[in-house]
Protein backbone atom coordinates (compact mmCIF):
# COMPACT_ATOMS: atom_id res chain seq x y z
CA UNK A 1 0.00 0.00 0.00
CA UNK A 2 1.01 3.98 -1.11
CA UNK A 3 2.72 5.18 2.57
CA UNK A 4 -0.14 8.21 1.59
CA UNK A 5 -3.21 5.69 1.86
CA UNK A 6 -1.44 3.72 4.80
CA UNK A 7 -1.33 7.54 6.88
CA UNK A 8 -5.26 8.23 6.05
CA UNK A 9 -5.94 4.28 7.04
CA UNK A 10 -4.07 4.51 10.46
CA UNK A 11 -4.95 7.54 10.99
CA UNK A 12 -8.61 6.54 10.82
CA UNK A 13 -8.60 2.96 11.75
CA UNK A 14 -6.86 4.15 15.70
CA UNK A 15 -8.72 7.50 15.64
CA UNK A 16 -5.46 9.03 16.26
CA UNK A 17 -3.39 11.86 14.41
CA UNK A 18 -0.74 10.97 17.29
CA UNK A 19 2.21 9.95 16.45
CA UNK A 20 5.14 8.55 19.26
CA UNK A 21 8.68 9.66 18.46
CA UNK A 22 11.17 6.59 19.71
CA UNK A 23 13.96 9.00 20.75
CA UNK A 24 15.19 6.69 22.97
CA UNK A 25 18.37 8.47 24.66
CA UNK A 26 19.73 5.24 26.13
CA UNK A 27 20.91 8.06 29.58
CA UNK A 28 16.98 8.29 30.11
CA UNK A 29 15.76 4.94 29.58
CA UNK A 30 14.59 3.38 32.83
CA UNK A 31 18.13 1.89 34.59
CA UNK A 32 17.06 -2.13 34.59
CA UNK A 33 16.44 -1.74 31.25
CA UNK A 34 18.81 0.32 29.96
CA UNK A 35 21.88 -2.40 32.25
CA UNK A 36 20.28 -5.08 30.02
CA UNK A 37 22.06 -6.11 26.41
CA UNK A 38 19.58 -4.76 24.19
CA UNK A 39 17.81 -3.15 26.84
CA UNK A 40 17.65 0.12 24.12
CA UNK A 41 16.01 -2.58 21.98
CA UNK A 42 13.67 -3.90 24.83
CA UNK A 43 12.71 -0.72 26.05
CA UNK A 44 11.30 0.29 22.29
CA UNK A 45 9.23 -2.69 21.98
CA UNK A 46 7.43 -2.62 25.69
CA UNK A 47 6.96 0.95 24.12
CA UNK A 48 5.40 -0.16 21.08
CA UNK A 49 3.66 -2.84 22.38
CA UNK A 50 1.87 -0.87 25.19
CA UNK A 51 0.63 2.03 22.69
CA UNK A 52 -0.03 0.60 18.88
CA UNK A 53 -3.93 1.16 19.19
CA UNK A 54 -3.44 4.64 20.09
CA UNK A 55 -0.82 6.24 17.13
CA UNK A 56 -1.00 6.16 13.59
CA UNK A 57 2.55 6.59 13.12
CA UNK A 58 5.98 5.99 14.81
CA UNK A 59 8.70 8.68 13.81
CA UNK A 60 12.49 6.83 14.35
CA UNK A 61 14.62 9.57 14.93
CA UNK A 62 18.39 8.38 13.12
CA UNK A 63 20.55 10.46 15.88
CA UNK A 64 19.80 8.11 18.73
CA UNK A 65 20.87 4.98 16.93
CA UNK A 66 23.43 6.20 14.37
CA UNK A 67 25.34 7.22 17.64
CA UNK A 68 25.87 3.67 18.30
CA UNK A 69 27.40 3.06 15.20
CA UNK A 70 26.98 -0.69 13.96
CA UNK A 71 24.78 -2.25 16.92
CA UNK A 72 22.67 1.16 16.76
CA UNK A 73 22.18 0.27 13.49
CA UNK A 74 21.37 -3.15 14.48
CA UNK A 75 18.45 -1.84 17.12
CA UNK A 76 17.54 0.39 14.50
CA UNK A 77 16.54 -2.68 11.92
CA UNK A 78 14.87 -4.99 15.17
CA UNK A 79 12.70 -1.52 16.44
CA UNK A 80 11.15 -1.05 12.70
CA UNK A 81 10.45 -5.14 12.70
CA UNK A 82 8.69 -4.61 15.69
CA UNK A 83 5.81 -2.00 14.23
CA UNK A 84 2.94 -3.32 13.29
CA UNK A 85 2.67 -3.66 9.17
CA UNK A 86 -0.61 -1.10 9.46
CA UNK A 87 1.15 1.66 11.55
CA UNK A 88 3.10 3.96 9.41
CA UNK A 89 7.19 4.26 10.23
CA UNK A 90 8.75 7.19 9.55
CA UNK A 91 12.31 7.72 9.44
CA UNK A 92 13.21 10.85 10.83
CA UNK A 93 16.77 11.55 9.07
CA UNK A 94 16.18 14.57 8.05
CA UNK A 95 18.82 14.00 4.62
CA UNK A 96 20.07 15.40 1.47
CA UNK A 97 22.65 15.97 -0.77
CA UNK A 98 23.56 16.29 -4.46
CA UNK A 99 21.61 14.06 -6.62
CA UNK A 100 23.14 11.27 -6.71
CA UNK A 101 24.32 11.09 -3.36
CA UNK A 102 20.35 11.40 -2.09
CA UNK A 103 19.49 8.51 -3.87
CA UNK A 104 21.85 5.97 -1.35
CA UNK A 105 20.25 8.06 1.36
CA UNK A 106 16.73 7.23 -0.17
CA UNK A 107 17.59 3.82 -0.44
CA UNK A 108 18.99 3.21 2.88
CA UNK A 109 15.53 4.84 4.58
CA UNK A 110 13.06 2.97 2.60
CA UNK A 111 15.00 -0.40 1.45
CA UNK A 112 17.57 -1.00 3.62
CA UNK A 113 15.52 0.15 7.10
CA UNK A 114 12.28 -0.44 5.32
CA UNK A 115 10.48 2.87 6.35
CA UNK A 116 7.31 4.55 5.21
CA UNK A 117 8.40 8.04 4.64
CA UNK A 118 11.42 9.62 5.68
CA UNK A 119 12.47 13.54 6.73
CA UNK A 120 14.67 15.40 3.81
CA UNK A 121 16.10 19.07 4.37
CA UNK A 122 15.70 21.43 1.41
CA UNK A 123 18.60 23.40 2.13
CA UNK A 124 20.46 22.04 -1.31
CA UNK A 125 17.45 22.40 -3.66
CA UNK A 126 15.42 20.26 -6.16
CA UNK A 127 18.10 18.05 -7.09
CA UNK A 128 18.64 16.48 -3.59
CA UNK A 129 15.07 16.03 -2.99
CA UNK A 130 13.89 14.51 -6.23
CA UNK A 131 15.65 11.16 -5.51
CA UNK A 132 13.30 10.50 -2.71
CA UNK A 133 10.17 11.71 -4.83
CA UNK A 134 11.05 9.29 -7.15
CA UNK A 135 9.47 6.15 -5.27
CA UNK A 136 6.09 5.82 -6.03
CA UNK A 137 4.79 4.29 -2.94
CA UNK A 138 6.71 6.27 -0.22
CA UNK A 139 6.86 9.81 1.18
CA UNK A 140 8.88 12.52 1.62
CA UNK A 141 8.49 15.43 4.47
CA UNK A 142 10.63 17.86 4.00
CA UNK A 143 11.53 20.48 6.26
CA UNK A 144 9.96 23.37 6.17
CA UNK A 145 10.14 25.40 9.56
CA UNK A 146 11.03 23.58 12.46
CA UNK A 147 10.08 23.79 16.01
CA UNK A 148 13.32 24.47 17.94
CA UNK A 149 14.75 27.80 18.50
CA UNK A 150 17.19 27.92 15.52
CA UNK A 151 14.18 27.73 12.82
CA UNK A 152 14.49 31.88 13.54
CA UNK A 153 17.83 31.93 11.82
CA UNK A 154 17.52 31.28 8.23
CA UNK A 155 14.09 29.39 7.93
CA UNK A 156 11.98 32.86 9.05
CA UNK A 157 14.34 35.31 6.46
CA UNK A 158 12.11 37.00 4.48
CA UNK A 159 13.00 37.03 0.49
CA UNK A 160 10.51 38.63 -2.39
CA UNK A 161 7.73 39.24 0.37
CA UNK A 162 7.29 35.79 2.21
CA UNK A 163 9.98 33.90 4.27
CA UNK A 164 12.09 31.35 2.94
CA UNK A 165 10.44 28.49 4.52
CA UNK A 166 7.63 29.42 2.45
CA UNK A 167 9.24 29.21 -0.62
CA UNK A 168 10.44 25.71 0.51
CA UNK A 169 6.65 24.65 0.44
CA UNK A 170 5.44 27.12 -2.41
CA UNK A 171 8.23 25.34 -4.72
CA UNK A 172 8.25 22.10 -4.01
CA UNK A 173 4.82 21.98 -4.68
CA UNK A 174 5.25 21.96 -8.31
CA UNK A 175 8.02 18.48 -7.83
CA UNK A 176 5.44 16.41 -6.71
CA UNK A 177 2.00 15.74 -5.55
CA UNK A 178 0.48 15.74 -2.02
CA UNK A 179 0.74 11.88 -2.33
CA UNK A 180 4.42 11.54 -2.36
CA UNK A 181 4.60 15.08 -0.45
CA UNK A 182 4.42 16.62 2.82
CA UNK A 183 6.06 19.16 5.24
CA UNK A 184 7.47 19.25 8.47
CA UNK A 185 5.85 22.18 10.79
CA UNK A 186 6.92 22.79 14.03
CA UNK A 187 3.83 22.90 16.70
CA UNK A 188 5.42 25.91 18.07
CA UNK A 189 4.52 28.33 15.59
CA UNK A 190 0.48 27.98 14.94
CA UNK A 191 0.68 31.20 12.84
CA UNK A 192 2.97 29.71 10.52
CA UNK A 193 0.97 26.48 10.30
CA UNK A 194 -2.04 28.58 9.19
CA UNK A 195 -0.04 30.18 6.07
CA UNK A 196 1.81 26.79 5.05
CA UNK A 197 -1.69 25.27 5.14
CA UNK A 198 -3.65 27.86 3.27
CA UNK A 199 -0.78 26.77 0.35
CA UNK A 200 -0.61 22.91 0.76
CA UNK A 201 -4.35 21.94 1.43
CA UNK A 202 -3.84 18.43 0.73
CA UNK A 203 -0.35 17.55 1.72
CA UNK A 204 0.05 15.92 4.74
CA UNK A 205 2.12 17.79 7.62
CA UNK A 206 4.19 16.19 10.04
CA UNK A 207 4.04 18.43 13.13
CA UNK A 208 6.31 17.89 16.05
CA UNK A 209 7.13 19.41 19.13
CA UNK A 210 4.05 19.54 21.21
CA UNK A 211 4.83 18.18 24.78
CA UNK A 212 8.42 18.93 26.01
CA UNK A 213 9.15 21.29 23.48
CA UNK A 214 5.63 23.13 24.27
CA UNK A 215 3.37 23.25 21.50
CA UNK A 216 -0.18 23.90 21.92
CA UNK A 217 -1.98 20.84 20.40
CA UNK A 218 -5.62 23.27 20.23
CA UNK A 219 -4.07 25.90 18.69
CA UNK A 220 -2.18 23.43 16.03
CA UNK A 221 -5.61 21.30 15.01
CA UNK A 222 -7.58 25.06 14.61
CA UNK A 223 -4.28 26.15 12.17
CA UNK A 224 -4.21 23.28 10.51
CA UNK A 225 -7.64 23.67 9.48
CA UNK A 226 -8.92 20.04 9.19
CA UNK A 227 -5.80 18.65 7.08
CA UNK A 228 -4.10 15.54 6.67
CA UNK A 229 -1.42 15.99 9.81
CA UNK A 230 0.24 13.58 11.86
CA UNK A 231 1.01 14.98 15.25
CA UNK A 232 4.76 13.84 17.33
CA UNK A 233 5.18 13.49 21.00
CA UNK A 234 8.64 12.18 21.86
CA UNK A 235 9.94 12.46 25.13
CA UNK A 236 6.82 13.28 27.07
CA UNK A 237 5.41 10.11 26.10
CA UNK A 238 8.33 7.28 26.32
CA UNK A 239 10.04 8.99 29.43
CA UNK A 240 6.68 9.19 31.18
CA UNK A 241 8.55 7.36 34.43
CA UNK A 242 11.67 5.91 35.00
CA UNK A 243 10.04 2.80 36.69
CA UNK A 244 9.05 -0.86 35.85
CA UNK A 245 5.72 0.71 35.00
CA UNK A 246 7.38 2.59 32.46
CA UNK A 247 5.40 0.89 29.60
CA UNK A 248 2.37 1.76 31.44
CA UNK A 249 2.38 5.17 32.24
CA UNK A 250 4.30 5.94 28.09
CA UNK A 251 0.33 4.34 27.25
CA UNK A 252 -1.52 6.58 29.92
CA UNK A 253 -0.10 9.56 28.65
CA UNK A 254 -0.28 8.87 25.10
CA UNK A 255 -3.78 8.02 25.78
CA UNK A 256 -4.00 11.69 26.94
CA UNK A 257 -2.42 12.84 23.80
CA UNK A 258 -5.04 10.83 21.28
CA UNK A 259 -7.48 12.24 22.98
CA UNK A 260 -6.37 15.51 21.99
CA UNK A 261 -5.54 14.33 18.71
CA UNK A 262 -8.57 12.37 17.74
CA UNK A 263 -10.06 13.13 14.22
CA UNK B 1 46.23 17.24 18.01
CA UNK B 2 43.50 19.61 17.40
CA UNK B 3 41.67 19.26 13.45
CA UNK B 4 42.62 22.85 12.25
CA UNK B 5 46.41 22.35 12.75
CA UNK B 6 46.32 19.03 11.87
CA UNK B 7 44.70 20.43 8.14
CA UNK B 8 47.43 23.25 7.87
CA UNK B 9 49.94 20.76 8.86
CA UNK B 10 48.95 17.93 6.31
CA UNK B 11 48.60 20.20 3.74
CA UNK B 12 52.15 21.54 4.28
CA UNK B 13 53.48 17.85 4.21
CA UNK B 14 51.93 16.90 1.04
CA UNK B 15 52.07 20.15 -0.12
CA UNK B 16 48.76 19.70 -1.41
CA UNK B 17 45.31 20.94 -1.05
CA UNK B 18 43.62 17.92 -2.08
CA UNK B 19 41.11 15.75 -0.68
CA UNK B 20 39.72 12.19 -2.39
CA UNK B 21 36.65 11.86 -2.30
CA UNK B 22 35.85 8.03 -1.04
CA UNK B 23 32.99 8.23 -3.15
CA UNK B 24 33.03 4.86 -3.00
CA UNK B 25 29.71 3.35 -5.52
CA UNK B 26 29.79 -0.63 -5.59
CA UNK B 27 28.07 0.07 -9.25
CA UNK B 28 31.18 1.82 -10.39
CA UNK B 29 33.78 0.44 -8.69
CA UNK B 30 36.00 -2.30 -10.97
CA UNK B 31 33.90 -5.87 -11.22
CA UNK B 32 36.71 -8.16 -10.05
CA UNK B 33 36.69 -5.57 -6.71
CA UNK B 34 33.21 -5.46 -6.68
CA UNK B 35 32.82 -9.19 -6.55
CA UNK B 36 34.71 -10.54 -3.61
CA UNK B 37 33.65 -9.82 -0.16
CA UNK B 38 34.40 -6.73 1.24
CA UNK B 39 34.98 -5.57 -2.17
CA UNK B 40 34.16 -1.92 -1.16
CA UNK B 41 36.39 -2.06 1.69
CA UNK B 42 39.32 -3.11 -0.19
CA UNK B 43 38.48 -0.65 -3.16
CA UNK B 44 38.62 2.07 -0.09
CA UNK B 45 42.18 0.65 1.07
CA UNK B 46 43.62 0.69 -2.32
CA UNK B 47 42.85 4.00 -3.05
CA UNK B 48 44.13 5.29 0.23
CA UNK B 49 47.19 3.13 -0.17
CA UNK B 50 48.59 4.53 -3.36
CA UNK B 51 47.19 8.16 -2.70
CA UNK B 52 48.26 8.82 0.96
CA UNK B 53 50.96 11.28 0.12
CA UNK B 54 49.27 13.22 -2.78
CA UNK B 55 46.16 14.38 -0.36
CA UNK B 56 45.55 16.53 2.47
CA UNK B 57 42.57 14.66 3.42
CA UNK B 58 40.19 12.08 2.57
CA UNK B 59 36.05 13.22 2.52
CA UNK B 60 33.89 9.74 3.02
CA UNK B 61 30.28 10.39 2.37
CA UNK B 62 27.92 8.38 4.65
CA UNK B 63 25.24 7.75 2.10
CA UNK B 64 27.03 5.41 0.15
CA UNK B 65 27.80 3.08 3.36
CA UNK B 66 24.85 3.95 5.03
CA UNK B 67 22.61 2.37 1.72
CA UNK B 68 24.40 -1.25 2.91
CA UNK B 69 22.95 -0.87 6.54
CA UNK B 70 24.95 -2.08 8.93
CA UNK B 71 27.68 -4.11 6.53
CA UNK B 72 28.05 -0.36 5.46
CA UNK B 73 28.54 1.12 8.85
CA UNK B 74 31.20 -2.15 9.22
CA UNK B 75 33.00 -0.75 6.12
CA UNK B 76 32.99 2.75 7.26
CA UNK B 77 34.36 2.32 10.46
CA UNK B 78 37.44 -0.08 8.63
CA UNK B 79 37.74 2.26 5.85
CA UNK B 80 38.28 4.94 8.54
CA UNK B 81 40.53 3.14 10.45
CA UNK B 82 42.94 2.59 6.80
CA UNK B 83 43.49 6.30 6.27
CA UNK B 84 46.82 7.50 8.18
CA UNK B 85 47.06 9.78 11.19
CA UNK B 86 48.75 12.90 9.76
CA UNK B 87 45.85 12.78 7.05
CA UNK B 88 42.42 14.49 8.01
CA UNK B 89 39.46 12.63 8.27
CA UNK B 90 36.11 14.38 6.70
CA UNK B 91 32.39 13.03 7.38
CA UNK B 92 30.84 14.17 4.93
CA UNK B 93 27.71 13.52 6.26
CA UNK B 94 25.63 16.62 5.52
CA UNK B 95 23.85 16.22 9.36
CA UNK B 96 21.79 18.70 11.91
CA UNK B 97 18.59 18.23 14.13
CA UNK B 98 17.39 20.06 17.19
CA UNK B 99 20.11 20.34 19.84
CA UNK B 100 19.85 17.10 21.84
CA UNK B 101 19.49 15.58 18.80
CA UNK B 102 22.49 16.45 17.07
CA UNK B 103 24.56 16.10 20.04
CA UNK B 104 24.19 12.39 19.08
CA UNK B 105 25.13 13.02 15.41
CA UNK B 106 27.64 14.86 16.81
CA UNK B 107 29.16 12.12 19.15
CA UNK B 108 28.11 9.37 15.90
CA UNK B 109 30.56 11.53 13.76
CA UNK B 110 33.69 12.22 16.19
CA UNK B 111 33.55 9.67 18.47
CA UNK B 112 32.07 6.38 17.17
CA UNK B 113 33.19 7.02 13.69
CA UNK B 114 36.65 8.62 14.44
CA UNK B 115 36.23 11.62 12.02
CA UNK B 116 38.63 14.92 12.84
CA UNK B 117 35.67 17.04 11.13
CA UNK B 118 31.79 16.61 9.62
CA UNK B 119 29.77 18.29 7.36
CA UNK B 120 26.78 19.77 9.26
CA UNK B 121 23.64 21.02 7.34
CA UNK B 122 22.58 24.87 8.68
CA UNK B 123 19.02 25.26 7.57
CA UNK B 124 17.72 24.43 11.25
CA UNK B 125 19.90 27.62 13.04
CA UNK B 126 22.12 27.91 15.67
CA UNK B 127 21.25 25.44 18.51
CA UNK B 128 20.97 22.54 15.71
CA UNK B 129 25.09 23.34 14.67
CA UNK B 130 26.39 24.01 18.52
CA UNK B 131 26.23 20.60 19.43
CA UNK B 132 29.03 19.99 16.79
CA UNK B 133 30.86 22.94 17.74
CA UNK B 134 31.03 22.27 21.44
CA UNK B 135 34.03 20.07 20.75
CA UNK B 136 36.79 21.72 20.98
CA UNK B 137 38.94 19.71 18.93
CA UNK B 138 37.11 18.57 16.05
CA UNK B 139 35.71 20.90 12.92
CA UNK B 140 32.46 21.44 11.51
CA UNK B 141 32.62 23.19 7.49
CA UNK B 142 28.95 24.17 7.50
CA UNK B 143 26.97 23.94 3.97
CA UNK B 144 27.34 27.91 2.56
CA UNK B 145 27.06 27.48 -0.77
CA UNK B 146 27.07 23.57 -2.66
CA UNK B 147 27.87 22.55 -5.56
CA UNK B 148 24.87 21.11 -7.09
CA UNK B 149 22.00 22.95 -9.48
CA UNK B 150 19.95 23.12 -6.09
CA UNK B 151 21.56 25.24 -5.03
CA UNK B 152 20.17 28.22 -6.59
CA UNK B 153 16.92 27.06 -5.57
CA UNK B 154 16.93 28.42 -1.91
CA UNK B 155 20.52 29.19 -1.17
CA UNK B 156 20.62 32.17 -3.73
CA UNK B 157 17.32 33.51 -2.48
CA UNK B 158 18.55 37.10 -1.45
CA UNK B 159 17.00 38.62 1.83
CA UNK B 160 17.88 42.09 3.32
CA UNK B 161 20.37 42.52 -0.03
CA UNK B 162 22.39 39.63 0.65
CA UNK B 163 21.98 35.65 -0.31
CA UNK B 164 20.75 33.04 2.46
CA UNK B 165 24.20 31.34 1.94
CA UNK B 166 26.20 34.51 2.95
CA UNK B 167 23.41 35.13 6.08
CA UNK B 168 24.83 31.00 6.70
CA UNK B 169 28.21 32.60 6.57
CA UNK B 170 27.99 36.24 8.66
CA UNK B 171 25.65 34.50 11.10
CA UNK B 172 27.55 31.48 12.18
CA UNK B 173 31.13 33.99 12.08
CA UNK B 174 29.76 34.52 15.71
CA UNK B 175 29.30 31.05 16.63
CA UNK B 176 32.78 30.03 16.72
CA UNK B 177 36.42 30.60 15.68
CA UNK B 178 37.85 29.60 12.78
CA UNK B 179 39.51 26.82 14.25
CA UNK B 180 36.35 25.40 14.81
CA UNK B 181 33.89 26.43 11.74
CA UNK B 182 34.44 25.82 7.90
CA UNK B 183 32.27 26.51 5.10
CA UNK B 184 31.89 24.27 2.17
CA UNK B 185 31.28 26.05 -1.21
CA UNK B 186 30.93 24.10 -4.36
CA UNK B 187 33.83 24.63 -6.75
CA UNK B 188 30.89 25.73 -9.55
CA UNK B 189 30.74 28.79 -8.30
CA UNK B 190 34.30 31.05 -8.06
CA UNK B 191 32.62 34.71 -7.73
CA UNK B 192 30.61 33.61 -4.49
CA UNK B 193 33.42 31.72 -3.22
CA UNK B 194 35.53 35.03 -3.33
CA UNK B 195 32.24 36.76 -1.53
CA UNK B 196 32.42 33.90 1.58
CA UNK B 197 36.61 34.43 1.80
CA UNK B 198 36.01 38.05 1.86
CA UNK B 199 34.36 37.65 4.97
CA UNK B 200 35.54 34.68 6.35
CA UNK B 201 39.11 35.36 6.18
CA UNK B 202 40.51 32.54 8.30
CA UNK B 203 38.36 29.88 7.97
CA UNK B 204 38.72 26.54 6.24
CA UNK B 205 36.69 26.39 3.25
CA UNK B 206 35.86 22.93 1.70
CA UNK B 207 35.40 23.36 -1.67
CA UNK B 208 33.85 20.09 -3.69
CA UNK B 209 32.84 19.99 -7.64
CA UNK B 210 36.23 19.83 -9.08
CA UNK B 211 36.50 17.46 -12.11
CA UNK B 212 32.98 15.48 -13.14
CA UNK B 213 31.00 18.25 -11.71
CA UNK B 214 33.19 20.91 -13.90
CA UNK B 215 34.64 23.63 -11.04
CA UNK B 216 37.96 25.01 -12.56
CA UNK B 217 40.83 24.78 -9.56
CA UNK B 218 42.53 27.85 -11.41
CA UNK B 219 39.31 29.76 -10.90
CA UNK B 220 38.35 28.90 -7.48
CA UNK B 221 42.15 29.28 -6.77
CA UNK B 222 42.22 32.53 -7.75
CA UNK B 223 38.71 33.60 -5.96
CA UNK B 224 40.51 31.73 -2.66
CA UNK B 225 42.73 34.11 -2.67
CA UNK B 226 45.44 32.03 -0.74
CA UNK B 227 43.31 31.32 2.49
CA UNK B 228 42.97 28.00 4.34
CA UNK B 229 41.03 25.31 2.09
CA UNK B 230 40.73 21.77 0.67
CA UNK B 231 39.40 21.27 -2.23
CA UNK B 232 37.61 17.46 -2.86
CA UNK B 233 37.58 15.24 -5.78
CA UNK B 234 35.72 12.46 -5.89
CA UNK B 235 34.44 10.72 -9.10
CA UNK B 236 37.49 11.68 -11.58
CA UNK B 237 40.01 10.29 -9.37
CA UNK B 238 38.56 6.79 -8.00
CA UNK B 239 37.06 5.76 -10.96
CA UNK B 240 40.23 6.90 -13.14
CA UNK B 241 39.62 3.14 -14.41
CA UNK B 242 37.74 -0.15 -14.26
CA UNK B 243 40.65 -2.27 -14.43
CA UNK B 244 42.42 -4.07 -12.45
CA UNK B 245 45.43 -0.80 -12.71
CA UNK B 246 42.48 1.43 -11.48
CA UNK B 247 44.52 2.15 -7.68
CA UNK B 248 47.66 3.22 -10.03
CA UNK B 249 45.26 5.02 -12.51
CA UNK B 250 43.88 7.28 -9.48
CA UNK B 251 47.11 7.46 -8.11
CA UNK B 252 48.02 9.39 -12.10
CA UNK B 253 44.87 11.53 -11.82
CA UNK B 254 45.39 12.80 -8.60
CA UNK B 255 49.16 13.70 -9.19
CA UNK B 256 47.28 15.78 -11.86
CA UNK B 257 45.04 17.19 -9.47
CA UNK B 258 47.92 17.74 -6.93
CA UNK B 259 49.76 19.73 -9.49
CA UNK B 260 47.31 22.00 -9.43
CA UNK B 261 46.29 22.39 -5.65
CA UNK B 262 49.55 22.62 -4.44
CA UNK B 263 50.18 25.83 -1.75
Amino acid sequence: MKTYDKIIKAIEKNNSMLCIGLDSDINKIPHFVRNVPGGMLLFNQSIIESTRDLVCAYKINFAFYERYGIDGCDILHKTIESIPNDIVIIADAKRGDIGNTSNFYATAAFNRFGSDAVTVNPYMGRDSVEPFLRNEEKMTFLLALTSNPGSADFQKLESEGKPIYMHVVEKSLRWADHRKLGYVVGATHPEELARVRSQAKDNVLLIPGIGTQGGDAEAILRANAGGPAIVNVSRSIIFASENADFAEQARRRAIEFKKLLSV
